[in-house]
């Protein structure tokens, strides 16, 4: 199957936003095995836009857009798809209805502009969006399929995931069985290097991508049946674990935050941060997952040295070694596991820049962990902007507590 | 002039990397005041990229073309530009000498298939590449220019100042300037309606869009000289500043955290935060501006009800309203004052979901800030999944916090 991508809106032509769609959803065409031949990025013009839709529906099977269903006069979405497949645009009475109740929940009368929201042609067959008042559209028309998404990435990823992936999945002829690895601790380069004899196999194919939070090992097999798809991962995917082993800390889904919540509820530990450079970039992190409450208890913010001292640690460490010393960051782990009343502390302190501070350069990162079974440390030197050096420090800890924990039972 | 943008890379058809270049050079296109009609993705495929480089070059005046200029075979940039203009090419005996010096300097005998980096076409002029093996070309032809720079990032950007700029610039006739208005306090499409009048003038162009941390009112005006342009921006500017007032907190590369940081050191006034649900991304939002630690004290992150009572909430407040309530972030706001001797202190508890609170509804957050003027709060309901219920509590309570700063300082 052939398909391209259009990506819609004048804000991409103007640089105001880098398009993440197209390689989000390039990344999700892989798996299905549908071949993937342009990307284009076209603004808020009727007439430019319909010749886009028109040239990517005569010569791609699948034409997959994102972007320009919001109710304003410059969301053309809907306008030009109907004028490529010769259709009129209809109100659809149950979307109407739904869209008016929204605006309504909201103690607003809904601007009689967005109904266009509520339009759907004889083709389309409508994706709900729970989460946002722009449903998408799959346009069916001789055996060639136009999707149109939301621009909203979280709105058109939900999308993907409930109304689209499930439709697409029956036309595609070879199943496909796709394991992500995730690896901590490890650059991409080192874990090319190791992985190099797998990297070059056919299927499954094996890939490395640099996430924010970890390199992914992604594995995908095609087979006739669901079974041999998922045996031919198995046995790669053994193969790598044996060269990665403990750097390995989750698979598909799985982030470095929600890895170290389970394995902090299946030990019945509560947590506790102390954060310096990182700011409450690492509370924000954990906090961002469902039910961290269960293990998370707090964290102390100590950015003026006087609260590290206010908060627990001892003054006689910060005058012999520093603010930013690994001295200070075990006596930080340590005074909010009290302050906190928690079974596990992590402190950070570090210099995420621009400049140096006492003499410690930017990006040098003292992070401690400290808990019942012990304590456990690491410095590091990041390089980067101030954001990365702060996002670096924040995961690096996150896989320093789990290599305690794992640690931990290994000697139990 | 019209202009098309097109990223050649099968690498990025599989979503490895993310298009950052075009967007990039979108942004240098604007103040050139040269039309950006398209963005195109194409892999690494002769057939189809001379398709794409032959339309592009009919429709438009101006083809940026960046990656496919390596000596592997997959590079093909060459190759198509060649076939669009019906050219042969031929190596370049200057380049070639340079190209086998780059190589020697490095102590290795150049690949043979190499050469083709040395290519040039009669309607070519070389852009040279000093920090690099693939020069670019700048072919003009019967008035119309496609030029042709690497993928690497920084090769690119350093080819476009020196060579690519220069040569456009004389080419373009009038002159921009841009002024960006941030707002905060209202969505989109209120800011829209209020600017309505404005929306639609053609000289200067008034766009509103909108970013994460704030609505964007963006004002672009040609002019033959600048000065002309700017006095266009400045007009609607200040009717734009008539309907929208205090709604604007900044302009250009402003930012809340920055603004606010900057209000707060203008009046020498110190920070602390006490955050619930935001579980510390108001802080780390904050103390990702560089000199953030002159006026950001700390913050206490209470996830645990425990912790808000021994961090200094009184529990009669939290018994008789709930954790989730205004009152209780009014008692945050001023604890966290004392607890880290801030001048400020702002509170937040909400329920960021995805389960209801003490029968309070996913999205009501409660916001309040304390300062030596007295305090200020709000209540909100926001939508969507907890990273953006998270986001949209930190942005709400900076603008909070700069309302207050600006309500005292008109009564005082």
């Amino acid at each position: 199957m052939r398909s391209e991508i259009l990506s819609i809106g004048t804000e991409l032509l103007l640089g105001h936003i880098t398009d993440t769609n197209a390689s989000w959803l390039a990344q999700q065409l892989i798996p299905l095995g549908i071949d993937l031949f342009y990307v284009s990025e076209i603004g808020d013009n009727l007439e430019r836009l319909t010749e886009t839709i028109r040239r990517a529906h005569e010569r791609s099977d699948l034409v997959v857009m994102t972007g320009g269903l919001g109710p304003t006069e410059d969301d053309l979405t809907r306008e030009s798809i109907a004028a490529v497949l010769h259709e009129t645009p209809i109100v659809d009475a149950q979307l109407a209805t739904n869209l008016r109740a929204f605006f309504a929940g909201r103690g607003i009368t809904m601007p009689e502009r967005n109904i266009k929201q509520a339009w759907t042609l004889p083709s389309v067959t409508i994706l709900p969006n729970p989460i946002g008042t722009a449903p998408g559209w799959w346009a069916e028309h001789e055996g060639k399929v136009i999707i149109a998404m939301p621009g909203v990435p979280y709105e058109m990823k939900r999308m993907w995931q409930n109304e689209v992936f499930p439709r697409l999945r029956p036309r595609t002829s070879d199943l496909l069985f796709t394991r992500i690895l995730r690896v901590a601790g490890m650059g991409e380069s080192s874990v090319e290097e190791r992985l190099d004899d797998v990297l070059h196999s056919n299927n499954p194919t094996v890939a490395t991508y640099a996430k924010r939070d970890a390199i992914d090992v992604r594995i995908t097999a095609k087979a006739p049946t669901s079974e041999q798809a998922q045996a031919l991962v198995a046995d790669v995917e053994a193969r790598i674990r044996m060269t990665l082993g403990q750097h390995i800390f989750g698979i598909d889904d799985d982030t470095p935050q929600s890895v170290i919540l389970r394995m902090l509820m299946e030990r019945g530990l509560t947590l506790a941060t102390m954060e310096s450079c990182t700011g409450g970039l690492l509370s924000s992190l954990i906090t961002d997952i469902p039910g961290s409450s269960n293990a998370f208890r707090g964290g102390l913010i100590s950015y003026a040295t006087e609260l590290k001292e206010a908060w627990g640690v001892p003054a006689e460490v910060i005058a012999s070694h520093g603010v930013v010393s690994i001295e200070t960051a075990r006596a930080m782990a340590g005074a909010v596991r009290h302050q906190a009343g928690a079974d596990v502390g992590i402190g950070i302190t570090g210099v995420a820049g621009p400049d140096e501070q006492e003499g410690k350069p930017v990006g040098e990162v003292h992070i401690a962990v400290a808990s019942p079974y012990g304590t456990r440390d690491t410095t590091q030197h990041f390089r980067g902007p101030r954001s990365e050096i702060k996002l670096r420090a924040a995961y690096t800890a996150l896989n320093l507590l789990r290599l305690h924990l794992l640690q931990a039972e290994h000697q139990s």
